[in-house]
């Protein structure tokens, strides 16, 4: 709530950002390196990501639990990858109860460790399996740059951790919480993705293949939204979780975990936001509809205020928060929560109780296009309209964004042109000398290897080598 | 899903309550001292009370966020009781990211500190006020002696940190939040609470006034079922929580916090549980019904299924589980959800098919007395009204046995003998001493000065001083 004007987002990206999560009240700095406070506003946003999986985890079949916080540093070393992948990362625990602790603990950086643990305690049979468990909590990297919710040292997430029987159905199950990320991400967020599969150097610290949902910000970067990984028996071999199958013979299980975190709220930030600030998807902002009432004494606010009740109750299958703050103008009103990013705003004045109308005004349709009057009693019909149609609307603007900004070039030449201001599409060998020297010379990575392919073949874009897949590089978060 | 017996509930109490814990499968030791792991069944129950709990914060005008778990050393220490209290219990990390570092953070053993930190920043003016947020997050106290949900290092819970403009208003909070906690455990869980002041020797450090929920466990101990404190001046005074009033002079703010952890289960587990297992209180219960199909072959599973079907969707509106595990005997089936819990088990055989009626065995009447045959269409009325009479009967048995089990002793030789078999209800000094005292020579403890009070006076119980408060007494967790 401030009235400066926000820096514009296509002069300085990444200062608009900072600047919209702190006055949106999204979040601010905490006094703890690399940390934030989630304030209630983020929070709330954060609370709407959660159910919107939640739902769709349980309709698979997934389960939440709790593991603990605390991992035995040793636990981390029975995995020769995982530890190579997060020992530089972790925050560690060396005195408990004033005494110094006989082995260190570790914050967990992620739990696969700890859940490969109590899994081979838990399984003995077939019959035990599959595993299908969810865990929401917060972990802990050593982040050297963090960023507000892209990248901070604590951060929130889900991480599912699954075991199974057979090789087949460990990959199935990868390959279906990518899909209910891809689906959160579209039908929730408006958030367009690429659903693919990780080059080997991308790919999580133990797994045998990595795979993401990977969405175009407003700046043209990449950001990876959602990972699901196939661990293959890597875990169950480092940590001993077998079962007795059918013929009564000892087997190892196959484990998969995967994990989305509170960056796609940056995600949703980056892809929606305009110079004013917030745009939030309807679906999952805190409040669909803000009531703006307006009033000059007493006597107009008693009338106003009646009417206000009953707009309330006519809509009270949605979100919705009335501002009743004293002493703002209804003008600072309409843009501290335009910046505030609520899809739709109801004005209502003493002309509208006379007239039996309100003013509703977009947020995704900019100044007097996207305001109109309308009449009262159509209110709940047409607001659960447009926020469909604002859901819409934005994933269109998002879907066409990516488009435009995703090209095919000719030859190298083009490649490390066009892979500064957007993405590319090329063939690519799949060698991790070729993506490493891609790397250096262009700053940009593999996001991923997309699942839908058109077929065919053709020549790797920077080394010339024959290749069968095209792979999507760009600059990223 | 063991088939060996439970400990007896009269003969070994704390073995009974540990069995029923891990054989329930509501949580697991985990492999990191004194911390649990909580397992799905465990948190389902956790996520329902979560959910009752924060309706009713909601409804009390509080919204949720996130803070950091890391907390610098430096905070702690600005307030003395504070630092005090909390010191000895402390998990400190000393090293982030492969580095010794320069101040060291602990894990939080609850937020004040860092909350007051951010509320400094936030607050300027008394437009700001009242801030009444809630967190939803796990702390860290290093225990000596663990027991699961009870005592455990790392623990759930929610914790509420509350900014006032004035003292009158901060008292109010915490006693709305002591009478949400005693509205929660009576209306949700069928825990009758004492609501009571804490003595001052047993008052949260750096508390005004700490309030208490005391609950009687099935042994006739009290537990401390969640707490509400008045925090005065002293955090706004340590980290500068200040606010311009009205007439533009700088006051110091008035804070509270208040919090239910998931010992809370315990609280539900030992209050209600008997010699078969857990007893759960139909409104928290992660399923209200199990439906246990009976059959012999293929011809009667399939025509037992479609009443099943059809039976569960009549009951959307409720939590119904059906057990189509293959291999076991309904009997095992039976034994094995009376052992977790459920409030009411629907059995449905070949028999009841053709009498389109089934079994209805209630978990809290034993034997064939609970057990009735019912119409299957009248059972979404008949589920509906028997759990809310199951309820009003666990809750009524419950206060039936805390009423039996508290006493008012006429002399200190009495009341040192009925404290240690069940509640005294005494007049009391409130002298620390005079506590301490009683404290060492029965091993009872002020459970709490109850609200309630019966007016006039009387002599201490124990050392025959003037005394114008009852107390009572009791051992505790």
């Amino acid at each position: 709530m401030s009235e400066e004007r926000l820096p514009s987002r296509s002069e300085n990206f990444s200062e608009w950002y900072n600047q919209v999560v702190l006055r949106a009240e999204l979040a601010d700095y905490a006094p703890v390196r690399g940390c934030m406070v989630a304030r209630p506003y983020g929070w709330a946003l954060w609370e709407n990501v959660q159910a919107a999986l939640d739902r769709r985890f349980k309709a698979t079949g997934h389960v939440n639990a709790a593991f603990p916080l605390f991992i035995p540093m040793s636990f981390l070393e029975k995995e020769k990858e995982h530890v190579e992948g997060f020992s530089p990362e972790l925050a560690v625990v060396t005195i408990g109860g004033g005494e110094q602790l006989e082995e260190p603990l570790i914050i967990r950086p992620t739990s696969e460790t700890i859940i490969g643990h109590m899994y081979a305690k838990w399984v003995k049979s077939y019959r035990d399996l599959p595993i299908l468990i969810n865990l929401w909590n917060s972990v802990v990297r050593w982040e050297m740059r963090t960023k507000l919710f892209l990248r901070t040292t604590e951060f929130y997430w889900q991480e599912g951790h699954t075991a199974h029987a057979t090789p087949e159905e460990a990959q199935n199950e990868t390959i279906q919480m990518l899909n209910v990320y891809a689906d959160f991400a579209e039908a929730e967020a408006g958030v367009p993705v690429v659903k693919g599969r990780k080059s080997d150097s991308e790919k999580f610290a133990g797994a045998l293949r990595s795979y993401t949902i990977e969405a175009m910000m407003g700046d043209k970067r990449a950001l990876q939204a959602g990972t699901s990984h196939n661990l293959g028996d890597n875990f169950a071999r480092a940590f001993g979780i077998r079962y007795l199958d059918r013929e009564n013979t000892l087997q190892y299980c196959w484990t998969t975990s995967w994990g989305l975190s509170w960056r796609f709220i940056g995600a949703i930030i980056m892809v929606h936001g305009d110079d004013k600030g917030l745009v939030l998807p309807p679906r999952l902002a805190p409040y669909q509809v803000v009531i703006v009432p307006i009033y000059k004494n007493d006597d107009e606010r008693a009338k106003v205020q009646e009417v206000v009740e009953r707009v309330r109750s006519g809509l009270s299958e949605f979100r919705v928060h009335t501002d009743w703050r004293d002493g703002l103008t209804p003008g600072f009103k309409f843009n501290d929560w335009e910046m505030r990013g609520v899809p739709l705003r109801l004005e209502i004045g003493p002309r509208d109780v006379a007239a039996g109308t309100a003013a509703l005004a977009r947020r995704d349709v900019p100044g007097r296009e996207g305001k109109r009057t309308v009449q009262l009693d159509r209110l709940p019909t047409l607001v659960g309209e447009t926020l469909k149609d604002i859901h819409r609307s934005l994933f269109e603007q998002a879907s066409e964004f990516r488009r435009a900004n995703t090209r095919q070039p000719h030859d190298y030449e083009e490649f490390k042109q066009l892979v500064q201001d957007g993405w590319v599409d090329a063939w690519w060998c799949g060698e991790a000398a070729c993506e490493s020297q891609i790397k250096d010379e262009t700053k940009s990575t593999t996001r991923c290897i997309p699942l839908e392919q058109p077929g065919g073949s053709g020549m790797c874009i920077h080394c010339g080598k024959p290749a069968t897949e095209r792979a999507i590089f760009g600059r990223s978060y």
